[in-house]
């Protein structure tokens, strides 16, 4: 089958590779329909992430049809339309059991990471009665390819951590695809105010259709004195990273209000200064969160119900033949204007 | 009257004072019987509280008789037996009605701050009704004193903030009178171990008597091994902070298991490293709180009902006329094995 | 001053009364704007409500500005335009304290009922620091006299205490005013489907426009058959009953699922049948509530910041020289169509 | 093998039958070392429960040792000790994902119900891996014994439902063997009183040795009046009913203070008086229950770490061949004292 493959920092190719096989009972093999590209595959190819091992087939995301099952899958059977979740669980560990699936004993982010992954016309999915969901008749499987990572991700990193609820303020820094997702599923709290920072014009225009109240471009440094002069001084209730950098945390730092939160999405290369000087008499709180995907379900229902629609985050489409032109395409996003790409690996 | 009164960064006396009178109409004028010194007293007097003014008298905490009211106060009349709160709580604005009393804009931490506090023979408290306690008949006062700070405080910022809960593991960083509170509340919840790290063998001793089921003493640099083997390599559910400085609170981002919450207690002078390189996966949250005294008539019934005895705390009794000898035994704590100290500044 | 005058059962009079004055310290003096009627208006009308004694002046709704202060009252001054919240709360109380306002010793539902209320040119509102809210420059004051009850009351008694949430399932029987200002704010969690179930297809028709995704008439008796089709035979996570009478509480009682609430809002007079011998095993929670009104400041964000519309609720307005025929009108919904009506007691 | 058998109502026998084999993939077979006899099989044998067919054998509550296990369990081994949940869960179905284990759609309480249950030399356990749990190293098999299902229910129907909370008031109607395990488990939230309601002197006094601050013999009536008497006239924070008969959930709607929460363990075989003409406006909660067993990991760390010692509920111990002596003794247990008997099935 074909596959792209990470071939270490700074290259990759599309290869043909053995299609996988079922290796333990609670296995399923799934044949790709769509998947898409992650910034965290832009992480592997610079290296950033040593779990990775030259070799493997990237990809965490997409929608695919059951092709077979091991003796111990219950939930699903060959022809099955199925989500996988870029999280893989076993459902019954210490962790599992809290729903921390991001922290599964045997799973977590293990897909295109430290084993195979979805960027290819077949995937192997471990623990897979507790790591796919059955899709609905009728549903627009684009859609769903955003409910393996990115809305989850968004919606529980950044919207559940950040307490969204109604009338209350926040603040959304980087309106990369992670920020826009986040954007997309606060509204499901109806906060009063949702304010979008980011250095990119561009993005801050696709924000503002998707439903922020006020952005701003903080290019110039007058970020904090925005985000107070629109908040009457206090700052925001919800101040949620999505980027993952020490300059973007610190601002989330400073506009924080009391009794308010820091929700951290990015993924973080470094350390980061805590100004707990000011911080420790404020009431706040920081939380970090790899997705657990723990509300793939809940989202699928909204989709379904037309409570959101996440096809707004899809701009490109390309066949399995091209993902070398999709990888491009989406890794230099401020030219192309790329948010999430489409590939299609094979009919549905 | 008499009281204690900061003359600035390393200087203090007992002067005489002028008694207070009723200014506004929620006011009470409280006669002091018994008060006690806290450390962010020390604090202020070495010059690190530029709030706080020479010439204030300080204190913050203590319990005594109602002298006299304003018109607006309704809840307590002359003769009445108060147990004073260190924060002043409006009990109307946007943060009271949150139970954010700390962050109230006409209150918060104001005495012995920025309005002249407890350790004096006569106290005035602004919003009488909402920021005083009545003392049940026949409850022991010198227990209660406790109730001002040091308890609410280790239970707010500590015991709630960390989510403490049955069968969980729980350390605490800092062996002082605040971490010791903090020891005793915990036990509410039943956690399955409760392990304690100081420096002084003394109070690690101490703790053990408080119910610790485990003590570290981190001289060494071994603290994050020796936790780790207790805790099976996970981690603690709630590393608490109650020392106030980079290492400790970096020692907790260490300790800290996978979905458990560093809650800060301590008073930080100077910035922390985050390690969110490691920590952004790890569904953590980080907690900063200034204590709402939200939970002070909860913590009164488990007083009354003997459910926590607070006079393990005191370990010396002075008179208001010996309260710069008190402030020496407090201050030399390490020698003098002080905890909480007793000045009784009129007859109950 | 006029005013609105329940006379005994079956009677009530527009009749000339004297000015209230400033009682307390805490009164404020305030002269009515706009005011409406409850339901509960037309239950002591009835002779329903033992607690409300002929000669008292009805209503505990409306927006007005301040005439005169109490010198305990610090919040407001004379000029300033405020909302009257049903419910008079002291702010000190234990009940006050927890967020419940509407147990308040001294407050609670006691305008209208047990002191004048607001179907007047003037009202004495106690505790007014803490039972007032300011309006906003440029808020529409007729929206906001549905923050007075109606709205707090769906949203806390309905949407809070239902535990509605993104994704899932809501009933809401009776599509009166109640029941439709709980329609309106359980959109603020975006379930995915809101069922609305009453008798009359009018009331049914207005409960479609403003967002129900589902209307059954239950008058054919099929009401559990059709919700448990439209759930999949599960019923819903959410029954929410907003009429008070026991064949609509065993309704809710039939249509729950597993792990759901039945959140009651309806005042009963009658007690119901509760068919433990099924719901035993079930893991549901049935939940009652006097409206606390203390989500008042929130529903006021989410009013400002257009994410609420409370004006579809208004239908009719009057002035106060014909408020019988306000009442005539609201008393003959079903014939008028009436929902809320406004009665203009004094120019803005 | 040797097992109790249930004939139909009124008739049981201690039977030679099959020894049970691996059906599916995620079975377990377990040898008994020790059960227990529940209230439930009492129900049972009475013919209450339409779902438990004659010819099946009674019991869900044991530990034992694994003898043998099907494909799919990854789990456990041979030899492996194990304790038995009265709740079998798949771990994957919707109910399952959100710790409702009691309703999950292909477990659920079937053990001695619609399956061969634990009063036998074996037993077979579908979906092991997340039904059973690993015996610690050293821990007290008779204590856990009382993990399987007693001391679950108190915890979660009656505590953690009730929301029992350090200072808070507590009743409990009915000294059962429930309503005592839900006495030693209230104790981990510290409430300031608990007051056991009983008809029984001895139970009472039973109750007295393991907490109860206060004991109230109901059988005069005055139940309600003891428990407003001492409360202030308040009644209680948590109301929980441990009988399951109209005339104890009807005290729990007359002793449970506003704001209180009445928690229902009991097993209802009627409807009863629900009186809403007076609760709707007291801000209570009702919850009812079935055991989901999601504590059992939590409560076997407070046994482990010894806040909690459930061998004070044993009084009696048999031999799996004396089981009917068992039954008799647990039967009579007004007479005998009985509280849970212990069955040894075979050799640890």
């Amino acid at each position: 089958m074909k596959a792209l493959v990470y071939q270490g920092p700074g290259n990759k190719a599309l290869e043909e590779r053995p299609k996988p096989v079922i290796v333990d009972a609670g296995d399923a093999l799934v044949r790709i329909t769509k998947t898409t590209i992650c910034g965290t595959d832009l992480h592997i190819l610079k290296g950033d992430v040593p779990s990775c091992a030259p070799g493997r087939i990237l990809g965490h995301e997409g929608v695919g049809v059951i092709e077979a099952v091991g003796p111990g899958v219950t939930a699903f059977k060959p022809g099955d339309p199925v989500l996988i979740s870029c999280i893989t669980s076993c459902g019954r560990c210490d962790y599992c059991r809290r729903g921390m699936y991001s922290h599964c004993v045997t799973g977590g982010w293990i897909l295109g990471n430290v084993i195979d992954g979805t960027q290819a016309e077949f995937v192997r999915i471990p623990h897979a009665d507790t790591s796919l969901y059955p899709i609905p008749a009728g549903a627009d499987e684009e859609a769903l390819v955003m409910l393996s990572d990115i809305l989850p991700t968004g919606f529980e990193c950044g919207v559940l951590n950040g307490k969204v609820s109604p009338g209350c303020s926040v603040a959304i820094v980087g309106a990369g695809p992670i920020g826009l997702a986040t954007l997309l599923t606060a509204q499901f709290y109806s906060p009063a105010e949702i304010i979008m920072i980011d250095l990119d014009d561009n993005r801050l225009e696709v924000a503002r259709r998707f439903g922020a109240t006020c952005t701003i471009n903080s290019t110039d440094g007058g970020a904090v004195e925005a985000v107070k002069a629109f908040t009457d001084g206090r700052g925001v209730d919800a101040a949620i990273e999505a980027v993952g950098i020490p300059a973007t945390f610190e601002l989330c730092e400073r506009i924080v209000a009391p009794g308010g939160v820091i929700a951290n999405i990015g993924v973080h290369g470094a350390k980061v200064d805590l100004h707990l000087e000011t911080l420790w008499s404020q009431n706040i709180s920081i939380t970090t969160r790899l997705v657990d995907t723990a509300t793939t379900a809940m989202l699928l229902k909204t989709v379904v119900s037309k409570k959101l629609d996440p096809t707004k985050l899809i701009t490109h489409r390309f066949g399995l033949d091209d993902v070398l032109e999709a990888y491009d395409v989406f890794g230099r996003a401020a030219e192309t204007g790329a948010l999430k790409v489409i590939i299609e690996a094979s009919a549905p």
